[in-house]
């Protein structure tokens, strides 16, 4: 059994309406669902909008209302089989009198996994695996999550060529130009949890917002959170407006992201400074380095990342370079690295 | 008066002759030229292959012989009008009748100038400057070095994406893979002198010499040079065979150069450390950086520059990012970065 080129098609939509920007990013995945009937026509089409909204499969239901019976559902993950803020989408599914459902991603989530089981169960044909690679990558950090049990870790960093993340005097802002920082910018936007440590907020006070082109915060503002076991004052700049912040009181990489997690978030973008990088280094908890490496030099002041224990170049600590990018032009021109760890494929 | 179409192709060719690989870099610019019929076919060519050897047009005109008469030459570079080892081309090309002349670079050198008038004085037609960036590029360090009445200058040197050129122990080999060293001798290779500083022989003790592809001392060697007022061992590496090495005692970058642009070195490639890298970036001497930057983290070690008396991120040095092309690929891959002088075109 495999798909019709009408399912095929229906799933690279239902995988465009999955990325739907602008989605307010949260504890679940994002997914994307298209009706087709018996001929192949698209009937409706659905997509999450967020914790709390009805699942991607109920929102093309709701929109096809009878004209479901005997159709095609084409979701770019499993359905779910549990009942959480919602309904089990399995359940919505059978009773729509849904005929054949296809799907991208496995759902790595043990609570919700067994859809296509359910499904099969129920007498619906089920196709699993379309285009599963696509789907993964649209809830990247999600899967990541569900799958480790704790956030992914993009670790984000400014440097000149020469290794300073700021001058001898403490400046840093800006070691990079303006495009490189609206980049910054719409990167953080992907992620839920912005992250330094107590020792950036005591020395820059960021405020730690996304904004937007014209330097505007964004409506939804990711958590930002402090972490460290030093005292920060109540009126730092992290603290204030728009989005939620929370000081997190523990040095250990490993408690923050559980107790993140626990809280139901999925990607953890971390700012520094060196003390913080070079304990989440330590601790193995990077998933993803992202680094603007600007064309200047300072001759002295801090690097990006402290002291990892390595004292000998045979015990570099390697990472594949994933992607080298030029952001900016002309005298604005940064270039942008991404690195993945080396086990990764 | 423009050129024809036959010229143009003459010249392209004329260009590809001046860069012919393998030649022995000298004091001389690299040149190539073309003889055309009067239907605009071709008689001859040559170039030239180094200090002491015929000139390009000279070469052209003895393998053209009689043919010569009423030709039209197509060089790369304006014809030159002084004796040095080789005695002037324009007499050349006046004596064997050639009614044209089209040249592309107009020749910087005060000395050897002056070929254009001398050629239209004695009847000839003169058609000047046509691809004359093109030819500029092929003796981009010559030209350079000419028109300052110094070496062109590039330092390069290798990093951690943390900015360390070393490690703790001092150990910095190999930072960057394989590919990454292999580049660097191919760009080595296109100079007329490898420097490093006293505290490099002391520390690294490098060979410092060009190798091929498969680890070979390639034939024709840079000059090598250990500069600064430290004494080094006579047994260092450096001043082993083959090729030549020399001690410049002085930390005066200035004066480095003006003793190599007086021994006829036009080309230096420059590869640190810290200190000899600083001293070279305060005096304003640095034309060109490559910094191949590993994927790689130490979070202790020196970085590739030293002291710059910069204090404050608005004082960074910045230059201008010229390109970025990923080195060799997979564990392999490092990022190289070109970067020129911000005032530079």
């Amino acid at each position: 059994m495999t798909t019709t080129p009408a399912e095929q098609a229906a799933m690279r939509r239902a995988l465009k309406l999955a990325a739907t920007p602008g989605v307010p990013l949260g504890p679940n995945p994002r997914v994307g669902c298209v009706l087709l009937d018996a001929d192949g026509a698209e009937i409706a089409e659905g997509f999450h909008r967020g914790a709390g909204t009805p699942h991607a499969e109920v929102a093309a239901l709701t929109e096809a209302g009878e004209a479901a019976r005997g159709a095609t559902a084409v979701v770019s993950l499993e359905p779910c089989n549990h009942t959480g803020r919602t309904g089990p989408c399995v359940e919505a599914l059978i009773e729509a009198g849904v005929r054949r459902v296809v799907f991208a991603q496995r759902d790595p989530n043990p609570v919700a996994a067994g859809g296509a089981e359910a499904l099969r169960a129920a007498g619906v044909e089920v196709e699993a695996g379309v285009m599963a690679s696509v789907a993964r990558g649209v809830n990247r950090a999600w899967t990541f999550a569900v799958e480790h049990e704790r956030p992914f870790v993009t670790w984000k960093f400014a440097t000149t060529l020469d290794g300073r993340s700021a001058a001898a005097d403490g400046t840093s802002r800006w070691i990079s130009g303006t495009d490189a920082r609206r980049d910054t910018h719409a990167l953080r936007a992907e992620c839920d949890v912005l992250m330094v440590g107590t020792g950036t907020v005591l020395v820059d006070d960021p405020q730690l917002t996304v904004r937007d082109e014209v330097d505007h915060p964004v409506a939804h503002q990711p958590l930002r959170v402090v972490m460290g076991e030093r005292e920060v004052p109540a009126a730092s700049r992290i603290f204030e407006g728009p989005g939620e912040a929370r000081h997190l009181t523990t040095r250990d990489p490993a408690r923050a992201l559980a107790q993140l997690h626990e809280d139901g978030r999925r990607h953890v973008w971390l700012e520094g400074g060196p003390t913080l990088a070079a304990a989440f280094l330590r601790a193995d908890l990077v998933d993803e380095v992202i680094a603007y490496v600007a064309p200047t030099f300072l001759g002295a002041g801090a690097s990006a990342v402290g002291d990892l224990g390595i004292t000998t170049i045979g015990d570099q600590l390697r990472w594949h370079l994933k992607r080298a990018a030029v952001i900016g032009t002309g005298a604005d021109a940064t270039v942008r690295l991404t690195l993945t760890p080396t086990g990764d494929s």
